[in-house]
């Protein structure tokens, strides 16, 4: 066997990408063959992982946040020794195959976070980054580094358009994560053709201008140069390093590298042929030699690595054996053995005192009851924490150089946030919850659905749930965006009536682990709520019998947060006037409708057909409870500025509405 | 009478601030406390507008960006002169005030855009300053400069956080929108409380990364160091400007100045009173002295400067009477005469015709013969021209110098696009539409949003609408988002099963003047329907029947969009086994709902509870029509990477699963 050059090594990594996306007759050849001069520095010299165990804590962690050239990221992971077999590779962009058009965490060993959606790859990063240093700095001791990881990150023009670029920069800027090392393929190309028409930005002066190191003009086709800029990068300790490479779209295709039509379109048969000769590539399809996967290959160096680091993590476990096992129980995601039951007599004690308060202010009690518990537990919001109510007595910054760093001042950046905050929980070792008001979810709304997606274990708080927010009007008040959350697949939205709901849909929040959850809370105070003890527990289900009739019910009444109060007061009055009525109070739709049928069938009997919905919200969403016969009361248009109360009157969400609807039945 | 000073002048913004605040014990002095001395200089010695016509179209515009600070853009119209008596200040955040918590287009005369949602404001100013340099390259004339203003913004730390403020500087100076001139409020606070922990970018150096100028460490309460900076954003033509301003928030109260406590709640009346004290303030709540009122009001000189452009006008309208015609015709937003009929005539033979083509494809070819009977409309794409097919043969970019410019390439800037293109609406002249993937109408959720809620005419354009997208994957399939567009109120979304329904929804997008709409369209392509001339016209209405039973029908199929095509063909073999089948095309189900309920009645007999709606998108969302007794056919989950087809299959979304449905039912 010959020992390859460079550029050969790399050339396995273009032909493998223009071979299947042109068996795909679908996807992205160009920046693949554009980047791989980086990709195999960066993998052969530099990027510490085992391929062999995808899940070795301290390994670095390799992102591409310009995830349309997937294949870059198979071919790495194939060519390095991941289980990702040649025939998945010929499976590009097929049904059941573990070769997604976009890399997908839940599909793929080896990839970190599914990406895509531009932007939010980098500022995941950004996540992982801060995750590593928050874990450095609680777990690591004098000669004991266990955590020392790096966060590398392919990134194109399309990520640094978009505005979650800015947002995350700046963070990792002000948080100097000088373990994040992010390589911009700076190729002038964009799907509307050169760049230079809508991408004029000064882009290294920029990152500068967020405090980061920023290695300029580096000719990324050149393994010399793109080495000396890691080696910039590494050196630096304290801010995060932008590597920004020039590179040609399509490399070494004669008739269109550089340009766009190499981006999203397969090469064509004849010019992958030219494509093979001008690169003197003399391999069929899929035909790797033996000589090109040995150089790539690292399941014996991950191996390594990893046994060097077992036993740096032995020696640290022998002298800190309480920290090792936390760490340890961190990094599986367990949660502490005795949170579940921890928390249950908290959400007793809740019942039991009944405080009338607004969730929000629920939702910091749980906090402040939960995160000693939960040391993984890393909070934030968006500018709003004396509004969300995040912050609790033992918050700290991490910012700071505290070991129990712990809270994040995101400042007014809820995309970021949440991107972020999926980026902190797909590293390991927390529990991300973020915040902002409800309506401004839009501002992260593709973060959330990622949440869902990847799936990351995500908590995202929304307080100020409805026009009960007042007077601060339209701009603020949420209508369509608790539908609209729900509608996400996979996605647990939480709307409490009282201290005690949002106490378990915190607990289920954090029980969850495979996807995010949201929990949604009033500005203003709710009611507390009578229960026994079986209907605390149902609460958990999603939705319960909250309040029953006296025998079968003529009606039911279904509610939600801050209208379940109105829906107990009207039952009350219907009671009296001989009509028998039924109280649901239904926190969690997406958790109520995965209930068994037999279950939703006893809180909903499908012969009660004389149902009203009250939500201070879009009304047609409740049709899927209340069907074409039932009755909702809710919202229609945009809210309006006013004190509360006034609101609610002048959308008529009241008390008398809803007995009006339950008897026009 | 005496001559205020300055100071006193800038005071009368400060106290009504207050007191407003204090009266509704709710809102956000600190901010009016602050730019005070800026609003004062701006508005006293530059800004060119007329009190008593706030629609006259050569005005400068003001935005608010920092729209917590409402009033004391309430305070400057009620000085100035407009239209908003003292007695609406005394309401503020009350219900039905022209007042609201954040400034509402739609409720107060002078604001020109509803903000508050933050960063957008900003972004809708870089679209006003984008349609003032269209307007002038297309209308004015050597020695008739008949478009000639400025558009000037007010922002804050906040602003300048979020990811908004990235993408639309970036595309401002690309553009080199001179005549746009933005104010910076640096005064270190936001909610959370000094910035130093989240906010340290280096903000003029990052925005002299985007081409702009920057006027630094400007003292934003000197008067003489205000008027120097704005003489120097005015000397400059080529590019848009910063001026960053030091600032005190809360300048005045002694207690409460430089910090957070000022930010968003009332000073409280002892705080109130020594800042009366401390500012030499001798007037009681709401009291303005008539030197104060003299030296602020405008109206006359507004009047003045109307009637010197009124001249201009007349001049121009005599020697360019067609170009002056037009301009009026634009600056009114009325559609040219002969649109509807023109537009009616395409219509009639798109379905003589009867192209199969993609409804993206049809979009094309909908623009293609509107645009040129529509020299208003300016196109544009976040950087996927030729996937949404949004260019037609007259596009011509907006950076160019040419005339007929009304092509936007916005780059990857979902958000920034959809902001830019609500201040192309609101400014006046142009009919906008943007476009992206339906999966990325989620970036730029709030935006749509706020098209809605302000209103603003714009058009969204989303293709790429569902599964049938294919290989890209999840991360590239919108599942929840038809439903979540719909639920925004006021925004209308149609999604066309054929070319006839493509360009009947551009034709009621462009004549529905009151709000936006979403055009939503498939990659793949679609099957043209049959239709007789009634049934084109009953388009327009949102849903009607398609194809309808012999008699009475046994059972209903509901579609959209590319799931038309499996109703009627599930129609037929239903109709074959003697169950008589109605099919009813819903392109928008805003626009049924509107419709009165005889002819709702018509479509959807209460009386047929057999129904079966069908579209590749949340199921849930059609349970309003369907209720609790009907079938949908849609996703409950994310999609997946494969061809469209299989997709279609594995999802389940087929002839033979409507067929199913209909008999199970």
């Amino acid at each position: 066997m010959t020992t390859p050059t460079r550029r050969q090594l790399a050339n396995a990594i273009r032909f493998l990408a223009a071979d299947a996306v042109q068996a795909a007759n679908s996807g992205h050849p160009g920046m693949p063959m554009g980047m791989a001069d980086i990709a195999e520095v960066l993998w052969n010299d530099y990027y510490r992982h085992s391929p062999s165990n995808p899940h070795w804590f301290n390994r670095d962690r390799f992102i591409l946040s310009n995830g349309h050239g997937s294949m870059l990221q198979y071919a790495l992971l194939h060519l390095a020794g991941y289980d990702l077999p040649l025939q998945e590779l010929k499976n590009f962009r097929q049904l059941h195959s573990k070769t997604a058009g976009h890399p997908e965490r839940h599909e793929t060993p080896g990839v970190e976070t599914t990406t895509g959606p531009l932007g939010q790859g980098f500022a995941n990063a950004v996540g992982f980054a801060l995750a590593e240093k928050l874990l450095a700095q609680r777990f690591n001791r004098e000669g004991h580094a266990v955590i020392d990881h790096r966060t590398f990150v392919f990134m194109g023009d399309g990520c640094l358009m978009e505005g979650v670029s800015h947002e995350a920069a700046s963070l990792a800027g002000t948080w100097g994560l000088g373990k994040l090392v992010c390589f911009w393929d700076d190729n002038k190309i964009s799907i509307d053709g050169n760049t230079d028409g809508w991408f004029t930005d000064d882009t290294p002066a920029r990152f500068e201008a967020y405090g980061w190191q920023v290695v300029r003009n580096v000719n990324g086709h050149d393994p010399v140069e793109i080495k000396t800029a890691i080696d910039t990068a590494l050196k630096t300790a304290d801010k995060p390093t932008l590597i920004c490479c020039r590179t040609t779209i399509g490399f070494g295709s004669p008739n269109k590298a550089g340009k766009e039509s190499s981006h999203g379109a397969p090469l064509g048969k004849d010019e992958l042929e030219a494509t093979r000769a001008a690169l003197e590539w003399p391999y069929g399809p899929f035909e790797i030699p033996a000589d090109i996967y040995a150089g790539w290959n690292k399941v014996e160096a991950g191996k390594a690595l990893e046994a060097e680091w077992n036993a740096l993590f032995d020696a640290y476990a022998a002298q800190y054996p309480e920290q090792a096992a936390e760490l340890k129980r961190r990094a599986s995601g367990e949660l502490p053995a005795d949170f579940a039951a921890q928390a249950d007599a908290y959400i007793a004690k809740v019942q039991a005192e009944g405080p009338v308060i607004a969730s929000r202010k629920a939702s910091q009690n749980a906090i402040e009851a939960f995160a000693p518990l939960l040391p993984e537990l890393v909070g934030g919001s968006a500018d709003l924490a004396h509004s969300n109510l995040t912050l609790w007595k033992a918050s700290k910054s991490v910012s700071s150089t505290d070991p129990n760093a712990n809270y994040v001042y995101y400042g007014v950046r809820e995309f970021g946030m949440t991107a972020i905050a999926n980026g902190l929980a797909l590293h390991g070792g927390f529990v991300p919850f973020d915040a902002t008001f409800l309506v401004f979810s839009d501002y992260a709304r593709n973060g959330v659905r990622m949440s869902a997606l990847i799936p990351a274990h995500a908590i995202h708080v929304y307080t100020h749930d409805s026009i009960g927010l007042g007077e601060d009007g339209p701009t603020h008040q949420p209508v369509e965006h608790l539908a609209s959350l729900r509608y996400i697949p996979n996605n647990d939205v939480w709307r409490p009536c009282d201290a005690v709901e949002s106490a378990v849909a915190w607990k289920q929040a954090i029980v969850r682990q495979d996807g995010p959850s949201c929990l949604v809370f009033s500005r203003q105070n709710l009611p507390h709520q009578p229960r026994t003890d079986a209907q605390v527990g149902e609460i958990a289900r999603g939705g319960y019998v909250l309040a029953d009739a006296d025998g079968a019910p003529d009606v039911i009444l279904i509610a939600t947060g801050s209208e379940v109060g109105l829906a107990t007061q009207a039952k009350a009055t219907l009671d009296a006037q001989g009509i028998k009525t039924r109280v649901v109070s239904m926190p969690s739709t997406d958790v109520f409708d995965r209930q068994d049928a037999a279950y939703r069938e006893a809180v909903l009997p499908k012969a009660v057909r004389k149902r009203v919905a009250v939500e201070a919200a879009t009304r047609d969403f409740w049709r899927k409870y209340v069907g074409l016969d039932g009755a909702v009361i809710g919202m229609t248009t945009f809210g309006a500025s006013a004190p509360a109360d006034a609101l609610y009157k002048h959308f008529g969400i009241t008390v008398d509405a809803v007995v009006e609807a339950a008897k026009s039945l």
